[in-house]
């Protein structure tokens, strides 16, 4: 991987003086272009071994280039903040939106290679984290962000006349320690692990970059050119997705199957609500708790009660600790972004419940029935889910799902009841009517959905909602027996 | 994912009746586009648990549809000239051409399921299983091969009354064997496994299919209007590649900072090839390299001398036991097949010699050049070849890549003299010339994918060719070197 960049590289006076106002014009039209038309956002990750110019190079980039459309992000060890959450998380909450660039100095990468070099990690492991990056990126790519990822290059002999030379300049001691000769000395085993990890992740859509970083004109016009270039393909419009058929839905006996007349009396509805948000309450204020979290979502028809469900739990809940995100259309900020990136924001922190009233699932049900989205989207988006929650998983929360179903007679009925109760009024609107049309379609995403997406880690919950109390308490019951299970 | 298919799933007859010649003759129809218009390959993986009706299945395709188009193959235990082989050979060696269907019995899924349901693969083992399978069917899709994954499932009540039902029957009965009640005794283990497998491969591109296999009508109508839907997606032609921007090449310094002055005295060459050739003639003769193979690859200029270093290797070897592969523009075989397939048909059995005058790399020299394939076909290409490579290494292949690099003087001085030489006349063609004249575009190819293809099984040698004997002496010794490392 770096036997071109082994080589002595130089760009001199006369090209830089020739090539770099070129350059920078060129990037700043670009940039504008980019900015516009809004197609693709541009993540340029800085990665390389120490002393080959990374922090140069972003400072010139920032330079050269608007401030307004263009931010930088370091990530050094994690804040407490970020050490709690799946790792991505990080990413995912500075993600450039469309029409924007991003530099991330540092990335997904450096972890995987120095727990391999320095660290227990074995062959196997890098290789189950190096596929999990492929996922991640392949995902981003798909979502319109274009990658550029530049590896910054020094052979042996450059980095350690580099780390001399600055050593021997007073201005610049401080930036050279221990660490950066300690690591100089596994640069052998650096190499050969950083060449394995470029090599697997260098993707079509994706590929490595390698920059000879010795001398910082040539570094500089190479990692320009490359920026222009992506700048330029993203502001144009995305290839259209292949017409791939999308696989023959289920059918939907998941739902027909239900028994939508099981009922609760009054009278053993509130003796086990009191019972069940008890328990619920002595769970979430336990110690064990407070090294996990809890999401549940909520998807159901209109007017199945999601609301009413969520207000039993939350009832036994200490306020500090939970929060709801009532998900609805995606604002214009949130659309520029992947579709999950609005999800990652709401994640719980540890000791935390999250609740989603609707969530991401939108993507396989109202996007899928209503066409927002290309068959490959929503077909893809099964994988992404399911990799999103363990992500989740992996860090310690608990997940429950649960899909609220009532009959089309039931939900007619509670929409006649709120157009003529003035306070519930403001909750039906034309839309709630359309969707009930395409009742059949959504049933067909839905058993689909729970066929895709019911893991271990994150089943899925039918719950049938015909009756309110009887719904609440299976919720809770089901909430309940999830946390001791887990904990 | 087995959450609907778990339910009782019936078509009756009268729906079968009405159903069935509609379905029949829409499948010939989706079937002769697809044959006219090649632009895709089918390819039909039949997979699930015993006694789900997959035989059945199987029979009625090939009843309804068009058997000059279509082609069934079973997999059970490898051949031993399969087992010889790495494992996706027995896969790429019946790969249906572009116009037509496979329908593979079995697949690159059985053994990883096994394995890890009774076998001792742990949950690491299998995963890195499942990356690979991953890359392998985006590869196949990107090659224009429509994946169409139907998983056959009864519940575990419905399983133990069809084989009890087998077993009743005298007719039946061979059927059932031991090893059927056996799995059917760990039915939850499968069922666990082969959900997450199921679960982590089904991609947007080629998603897996539950089928309900207890009612032969229901299943067989879902499978049929499964495939004529493929079929007809299979007829269209491919999306355009994204316009990705191409890596930056990497400068030509690789090859620019070669001493093409290194020449070797008559003398000297015939004592050391002498030398060489003995010892290779020893070492391919070993017993140790029984278990082994060798694969080298040969690419360079035009004129560079490939044929004549390849007749210096062959003249140390036992006729039986090589094979040289030249390799020119794709047939019309060749091209109605993803580009890796004609070199899989070309791979040593173990204790062989395979050498190639050309090779893959075509797809990312003269291919990317000429511009044969889309950028993002050529940039997806590394990683591919890097796994076909690793796949070789795996199964004991050492593998060997040279490139033969000679001046543009030089390549003209011979070109010149191939005119004047009647025998040579005809290896010189109008075609020699103008590769000529995109020497640069060519240099940046190759110094491209030396840097991305060179890897510990398999890296690159660049040969300093001016000097016909010192190449052949060059290449003589760096095979003899690898093949004593390796063994």
């Amino acid at each position: 991987m770096f036997e071109s960049a082994d080589l002595d590289h130089r760009a001199d006076k006369a090209r830089w003086a020739r090539e770099e106002p070129v350059l920078r014009e060129a990037l700043l039209a670009a940039q504008f272009a980019l900015s516009q038309r809004r197609h693709h956002a541009v993540l340029i990750l800085i990665a390389g071994v120490d002393g080959a110019g990374k922090g140069e190079t972003v400072h010139l980039l920032n330079e050269w280039m608007d401030p307004r459309h263009i931010r930088t992000w370091a990530f050094g060890e994690p804040s407490d903040e970020e050490a709690a959450q799946p790792p991505m998380w990080r990413y995912w909450r500075v993600l450039p939106p469309r029409g924007s660039v991003g530099i991330f100095f540092g990335s997904w990468y450096t972890a995987p290679i120095l727990d391999r070099v320095l660290g227990d990690a074995d062959a196997a492991d890098l290789a189950l984290q190096l596929a999990a990056i492929r996922r991640h990126e392949q995902m981003l790519a798909d979502e319109g962000v274009l990658l550029l990822k530049f590896w910054f290059h020094l052979s042996k002999a450059q980095q350690k006349q580099r780390l001399k030379r600055l050593e021997a300049d007073p201005a610049t001691r401080w930036r050279v320690t221990r660490e950066d000769w300690r690591r100089f000395r596994r640069y052998e085993d650096f190499r050969e692990v950083s060449a394995h990890v470029l090599r697997e992740t260098s993707t079509g859509h994706a590929p490595w970059m390698v920059v000879p970083g010795a001398d910082h004109r040539f570094r500089s016009l190479m990692v320009g050119q490359a920026v222009l270039d992506g700048l330029r393909a993203a502001a144009l419009p995305p290839a259209p997705e292949a017409s791939l058929p999308p696989p023959l839905a289920p059918s939907t006996q998941l739902l027909d199957g239900m028994d939508l007349g099981r009922r609760l009396t009054r009278g053993r509805y509130e003796k086990q609500l009191e019972r069940l948000q008890g328990e619920l309450n002595l769970i979430s204020r336990s110690k064990r708790f407070r090294r996990r979290s809890l999401v549940a979502v909520f998807e159901g028809w209109d007017a199945a009660g999601k609301g009413s469900a969520i207000r039993r739990i939350t009832a036994a809940l200490d306020a500090r600790f939970y929060k709801i995100t009532p998900v609805a259309a995606p604002t214009e900020e949130e659309r520029a972004q992947p579709y999950l990136w609005r999800f990652w924001r709401q994640l719980p922190r540890r000791g935390e419940v999250a609740i989603f009233d609707r969530s991401w699932y939108g993507r396989v049900l109202v996007e899928r029935v209503e066409g927002f989205c290309a068959p490959a989207d929503w077909m893809r988006a099964y994988g992404e889910i399911n990799d999103f929650e363990q992500q989740l998983a992996d860090n310690g929360a608990v997940i429950a799902k649960f899909w609220l179903q009532i009959s089309p007679e039931e939900q007619h009925r509670r929409f006649l009841e709120r157009q003529d109760t003035p306070f519930k009024r403001f909750k039906l609107t034309e839309e709630d009517w359309r969707n009930r049309a395409k009742r059949r379609a959504y049933e067909e995403a839905v058993c689909e959905m729970v066929d895709r997406c019911s893991t271990d880690v994150a089943p899925w919950t039918l719950v049938e909602a015909e009756d309110k109390p009887f719904a609440r308490i299976r919720i809770l019951r089901t909430l309940v027996e999830r946390l001791e299970e887990a904990l």
